[in-house]
């Protein structure tokens, strides 16, 4: 049986949201156990919804101690010891769980994670990774957020658990890594970066170089490795990009009558490409390098987004991911 | 009269898309006078094939070497002396022209830029600026590439080129400068950043704080301020993002007849779209902090491409940029 546990309270709906994604997600997979931590009046009035929710295998842990959207992450760790957040990562601690989703604050939840959990040896930080769509599929970046000041030791550790990662979760042996960058020639780069390139180059990855920009969406690379200033910009860029390019398409349908009506015949064509694109396909970045698995959801995640998000746990939890980070990154750093 | 150099041979094509975008801008504005430097047979030749060329407000300047698209800047610097691009330089030092317009490569076009040119006193090193399409507008962001270890104190510089810049291009008063970031928290950011913050909120300019990636398109901000290098990833991640659904949309609607059928149907709208996001229409960086105007095209533009650039120098001539930037610079430094 895999176990995972899910803060329900996490993001910006919480248990409307939480629950029915645990709900799909156990009637879908039969070998899985999920714990809900929240307050429990609000998880069963949600439970009680679902008539086919299969009560066998699931648990609530009560708390009415929630870390909100804005809480600091110094607030989060001292002051709500009995927040939902907290109590679902000490059951992975203790092991009770084998992966915890949530769709709480970013920081709050690297940083309880972190403190709860930590990291492995070799490890200085945990890193974001999260998938994004390319032209023929999908491609993993990190980190994305998390650590904004990165050394070249940290980036090397990045694609030593990158590329663990997504050669486990996506069956793919030598992933294609490489490191995002303001050019793909060797004299371009910060100088953080420069000095990344040997560490990967002496390396048993399969470094391909510098990537620009644009090249996290054509395909080429399979993991792309940057520090998480750079990884958020560019994810949170490319977002913005699309909605205004989604934001000037709806006002040229606009125009005329004329226009409307062939966006309506449109419509499948249209509704083809938002399914093509939808971000709740991509819902789910884990936190690697620490000693148990961390899915964080995104606030904003809606059901079928959040669902998203549990399966990527259970797929973590099949794949035992923490315990080959710390494998691979101990034969990196010589520490085996 | 308006003097204007032109590097005829840069950029992937040359004489035949520099010269016909010098005609055409000569054509519009009467009081513009272009100089072409480059292979003379090439440029008469292209010239003859537009019989009404403005002939007395076009000067001729002969070389035949020619900076290559992936020269180093230091083989630019030092082995290319009679380049195109140098010569074009060297009449703006010289006050024969008063802004340079080059299609050539970035790194080549800053390093012979600032040694041929020199920054004013109290800039550290010059900033790429460009145009980005927002909802409802236009945004200025600047580095664009040309420097990817900012400190503090150049960070803020580039906020008073930047709002400088924009203040007279865009005859917008008091425009609204941000800095990107990974979040729009105080406590979010690199160390730089957090160092930076100071120096935009006791300075005149109309500081607005963070914005994350997002931000950059939605037209809360006049002049987005970052390092090179999160500047260079953040649009070339919008291209490739646009690129993503280009492709999307172009294969969902070949998928069946009937929806290429559509398509057809759906083409007012989807080049309404194609009009309004026209990065023909943003082309031409400027480079700013030098002693004298310098306007970089993208390589691969086309006619209507550099045409838009030649405007933007034409428009940099009349704001007389570089002097206000030395005033603004002196005024912000103390060093009036």
């Amino acid at each position: 049986m895999k176990s995972i546990v899910i803060d329900a309270m996490g993001g910006d709906f919480g248990p409307p949201v939480t629950v029915p994604a645990a709900i799909k997600v156990l009637s879908s997979i039969s070998d899985v156990h999920i714990t809900l931590v929240g307050i429990q009046e609000e998880i069963e009035g949600k439970l009680n919804q679902h008539k086919d929710a299969p009560l066998d295998r699931i648990r609530i842990v009560h708390t009415d101690q929630v870390v909100k959207m804005d809480d600091p992450p110094a607030v989060a760790l001292r002051k709500k010891r009995q927040s939902s957040m907290r109590i679902a990562l000490d059951l992975v601690k203790s092991d009770e769980a084998k992966a915890c989703v949530s769709g709480g604050n970013t920081g709050a939840l690297m940083a309880v994670a972190r403190f709860v959990l930590k990291t492995f040896p070799g490890i200085n930080r945990p890193a974001i990774i999260g998938q994004l769509p390319t032209i023929g599929g999908r491609v993993h970046m990190l980190d994305l957020g998390a650590n904004v000041d990165c050394s070249p030791g940290d980036l090397f550790q990045f694609g030593i658990m990158g590329s663990t990662f997504v050669s486990l979760m996506e069956k793919k042996e030598f992933p294609k890594v490489v490191l995002l960058n303001n050019g793909t020639e060797e004299i371009k780069g910060s100088a953080i970066l420069k000095r990344a390139v040997p560490l990967f180059q002496e390396s048993d990855m399969n470094f391909r170089g510098f990537t620009e920009g644009d090249g996290i969406y054509t395909g080429d690379a399979d993991v792309i490795v940057c520090d998480g200033m750079v990884g958020n910009v560019a994810i949170k860029a490319s977002e913005g990009a699309w909605r205004l390019i989604k934001h000037c398409l709806e006002s040229e349908f606009k125009k005329t009558p004329i226009r409307m009506l062939t966006s309506a015949l449109a419509s499948p064509s249209l509704n083809g490409l938002k399914r093509s694109l939808d971000p709740r396909n991509f819902n789910g970045a884990a936190l690697l390098g620490l000693r148990g698995s961390v899915i964080k959801s995104h606030g904003s995640a809606d059901k079928k987004a959040f669902e998203t998000a549990v399966r990527k746990a259970v797929k973590e939890v099949e794949s035992d991911i923490p315990a080959q980070i710390h494998s691979e990154i101990s034969i990196a750093t010589g520490r085996h």
